[in-house]
């Protein structure tokens, strides 16, 4: 073959910004943005853009500064996704639920040259900023040169008059030179956005996206979902959220309408998708909780269907029973900051709609099949690293490789060499591959207990344990064991009894109560009652936290003899205690297991 | 921002042959391809081609070696889409209604390895491998080098022991090791395919593919069509047209089902389409007519909508009122075999369902917008090259650039380099940008007659001629004129009248027609009436001929002054004939206007 090499007319490196240059030529006149009563249409939309890119120009942000932003999904949110690209610089959104040592951290971390606030956040970032300053009020030369330059974002549609600092961003857009050439995207490879893992485990990690993962992930995610044009889409996924699993671009991509939403109220969700019309929303499965326990007063009608993308957890047959009837149709991903968002959805298949709706919900609360741009996903069995049976009970790592995957963590090799290694990303959660190709996650691969040689999902267990109607919270870990290595250990906190007492339920209730729901082995081998569980500011349980407390836990040994009796009455089997029972779990049992959006 | 190389976990090069071994793991068990009574699924086509891939590298083919191959559309042609690059090789797809000479001629010029020859074309390949036996038949040694190793395919449902040497197809598929692992891709510029362009001006000339170029243009093709999971694909279209408009590789990604079809006969369509429950399609218009004339016995009650994919020509409103209500639902798409397919879709808008039908069959005969992997679509002037004004009414030449444009031709870097000049692809295609986005194609560039400085569209002259009820057949082409340069001179064919004569029809009663029809300068100087015009193997009007016939013609000083003077009694104002008149035409008249699939 002839060498036939790259030119500008047939290589042009991949980036969301060709979205909205698109969108503003072949959709110019569509509404691209709703905010209350603000309405851009995609050209509007690109100006904008354009303009507050120069303006960043202007403000001497050059190619890979990081501009940090501390905002609700308002439309400048939005716009910040291209802009801030389209000057050069990597987006950095922040999550709103962090404390202001955290957004300190960041800010340090990711050496932010210009940080943008909404003006709901101003306490909070006036805070965060103190913080950062403490670092340096012994070096003014280090401070001046680190400390951010700081933007209020004013609400577009009712403005306060809250400042923080001289700049508001409607000046910069409006300062910004109309006809800014936008920086040019040299290398696909480039970074476009940097993004902050919420630290279940450890200190904030910062994931960087190329262009072309964005863009890749951009298209994979519409096809997955089958998102087609003129969608009208609600912003109730935080866009801080791995960039709102893409759908920022995505909406471009397609020539949408995005509608902004600054308070995810019943009312504000039920009132705009009645409005608007809303077609597409992204949500964790909770947000199913906000729309079932709305008020009369506070529901709109809505034109059904709309179609729901969920992550984070998978979503319970019980709230698929409720919130499809009422016109949401849902489907489930899972996904990780590091894969750029969703990396499988569930895939639905026509077949499926001939199932009961609780054999459907338990088919739509497996976490499916890989997206399209990555290249291989697999499961891999934790010892020998070979892929596990397509059996749906062979449990091991779920591992990816493609170009949606981060390009690495900020300033973090070795978390990045241990992350990316021998060709796949290992994602750290455990699962299984059912006979039709679709995955279902088991656990977090460092939350699985081994005892005895078997692996017990500790995700599995509290699923059970939630079942139960007075456990509020659940959340088991491993402990040390005399005889087995591990054993499981059940943290619970218990919901109040009519009294407004908790101490009515005791150990031995709960342990009696997994006896009947569970192998053997498989029942706690402690169960020990907390008022509350801890958790990061974005709700995630800290198992490390109780990690490290049932390390503290002993077993006797007299306690290990008297659990390995047999309890007939309890309708177990008369097994030996000297042979560890099989798992007799079955797939689809786990609707509770995790997905990590 | 930190240096985060490229690895093997985050950076897979771009290749459609993922596509293939996901649909493996994720759609295993569906149906990947039918043919009569063959069936295979998507974990059986991939291990077919994967032990194909293996025979073909026992055959000494490797990296960038040209595979050809003479198939109509049966389940080898699909395999050999993913065969072929998966053993490193790349695929020629040749026109099978080209004549042995051409086929010679691409047999050579490609310098194929391997040519696979279905048994119904064993004679024209035969005749075709005679031809290019002759180059060589005094010089042994570069014929035993350069001579392809024939295998023929013979039908899978039926076999009729047609052979040309010693080889067979499905022999290779089940002696080729099924474990074979496939070629890696390392360079994602790597090319996956060789399409010979049909040649309507000048020799063929051979279109290279990247692997990353196929991917995108796949993506963009499934995304522009909206074309969902599980669908059912009649394979209509012929797959050696731009590798099937992707489609090939499409329906891989989608785990869809391709229906297979050796002959696009109106019967065959209507089983098919009945029998298999057919969601899509693609097709050039003419496929319409044989639809709807099939005889009763020849129909089949379908399932719609039937999605449509249409190209090559603009739907004509006519066909596209009787062929709707049938239940096929048309869209219709522009592209270039240098654009990998599709480069423009004519993408709905649902506010036009409001609209008259008159009214929508305009509005879907116009090209559309770029597909989402094309970085930017323009249309420029002719003279300044700067954009044209919105108005759908300035005529400027199309020019693209992004991913899916090829690599260049092959082994031609003059033609490559005029193709690919100041970072775009010329196509070659005047038209127009309408005020809300959309393109529309007038003319091909070299087919605009520029007359006393005015653009005249060949194609809107031809769309009138083509409503005169006894024209067959239309084309104009630029003659000399003495006072304005160039002035139209059109080619036409007369439909036979009820005695069986052609003859009735005058240059006179034409010239008549379009001057009712037609600004007066556009009116043809001169009409010649032909038999039936010169065309391609593949049916298209070869102008260049038709063109250098006009050249000898000319216009007398005597008939300009006569031509130009006024003719009240065809309704025609009295026009100054010093005076070049504007050109009055209206967006959305033309339907006829060329689309170049």
């Amino acid at each position: 073959m002839d060498l036939l090499p790259k030119c500008n007319a047939n290589y042009v490196p991949l980036t969301p910004l060709t979205f909205l240059k698109r969108a503003a030529d072949v959709y110019a006149n569509r509404t691209s943005v709703i905010y209350e009563g603000t309405r851009f249409t995609w050209r509007q939309t690109y100006h904008r853009c354009r303009r507050l890119a120069a303006s960043l120009h202007s403000l001497n942000i050059v190619k890979n500064d990081v501009v940090s932003v501390l905002a609700p999904n308002i439309p400048a949110m939005y716009e910040m996704h291209f802009a801030v690209p389209m000057a050069g610089a990597v987006l950095n959104a922040i999550n709103t639920r962090l404390d202001a040592k955290t957004i300190a951290t960041i800010l340090r971390h990711s050496e932010a040259k210009v940080f943008f606030v909404d003006y709901q956040f101003v306490p909070l970032a006036r805070e965060a900023l103190r913080l950062l300053m403490g670092d340096h009020s012994q070096d003014f030369v280090s401070f001046e040169s680190s400390f951010p330059l700081v933007i209020v974002i004013d609400d577009i549609d009712s403005p306060t008059g809250v400042r923080l600092g001289e700049l508001e961003y409607e000046q910069l857009v409006h300062k910004g030179n109309p006809n800014y050439v936008v920086e040019d995207i040299q290398d696909e490879w480039d970074p476009i956005a940097l993004n902050y893992t919420s630290g279940t485990t450890s200190e904030p990690k910062g994931v960087v996206y190329s262009h072309r993962g964005a863009y890749l992930s951009t298209l994979s995610l519409i096809l997955g979902w089958e998102m087609g044009t003129e969608p009208v889409y609600l912003w109730t996924l935080p866009m801080f959220h791995c960039n709102g699993w893409t759908f920022t671009w995505g909406i471009a991509a397609r020539g949408g309408t995005n509608v902004c939403l600054r308070n995810i109220t019943s009312y504000d969700m039920y009132r705009n998708i009645s409005l608007h019309k809303v077609t597409h929303m992204c949500c964790a499965p909770i947000v199913f909780n906000i729309l079932l326990e709305a008020k009369p007063h506070e529901r709109s009608q809505i034109t059904p269907p709309v179609q729901v993308l969920t992550g984070g957890a998978p979503p319970p047959a019980s709230l698929l029973e409720k919130i499809e009837p009422l016109g949401f149709h849902v489907t489930h991903a899972y996904g990780l900051t590091e894969a750029t968002g969703p990396a499988l959805v569930c895939e639905w298949q026509a077949k499926w709609n001939q199932l009961p709706r609780g054999a459907q919900a338990k088919l739509k609360a497996r976490q499916g099949i890989s997206i399209l741009t990555l290249a291989d996903v697999d499961v891999k069995d934790l010892k020998t690293m070979n892929s596990v049976s397509r059996d749906g009970k062979s449990i091991g790592e779920i591992v990816l490789r493609g170009s949606s995957i981060m390009k690495g963590y900020f300033k973090d090799p070795n978390a990045t060499s241990k992350a990316l290694k021998n060709g796949w990303f290992a994602t750290g959660d455990v699962g299984v591959v059912h006979p039709d190709g679709y995955l279902e996650i088991k656990d977090r691969s460092k939350d699985v207990i081994i005892s005895g040689g078997e692996n017990i999902s500790s995700v599995e267990l509290e699923s059970v344990l939630y079942r139960h109607p007075r456990v509020l919270e659940a959340a088991v870990v491993a402990m040390p064991h005399p005889l087995w290595g591990e054993s499981p250990c059940a943290f619970v906190a218990i919901k109040k009894n009519a009294d407004g007492k908790t101490d009515d339920v005791k150990e031995s209730d709960i342990i009696a109560y997994c006896r009947k729901n569970l192998p053997r082995f498989m029942v706690p081998k402690k169960v020990e009652f907390l008022p509350e569980l801890p958790k990061t500011a974005t709700g995630k349980i800290q198992k490390f936290q109780l990690r490290t407390l049932a390390k503290t836990f002993e077993v006797s040994k007299s306690r290990v003899v008297n659990q390995n009796l047999p309890s007939k009455k309890n309708g177990q089997s008369n097994q030996s205690n000297t042979e560890i029972p099989r798992c007799t779990a079955q797939p689809h049992e786990h609707v509770l297991a995790m997905s990590r959006l």
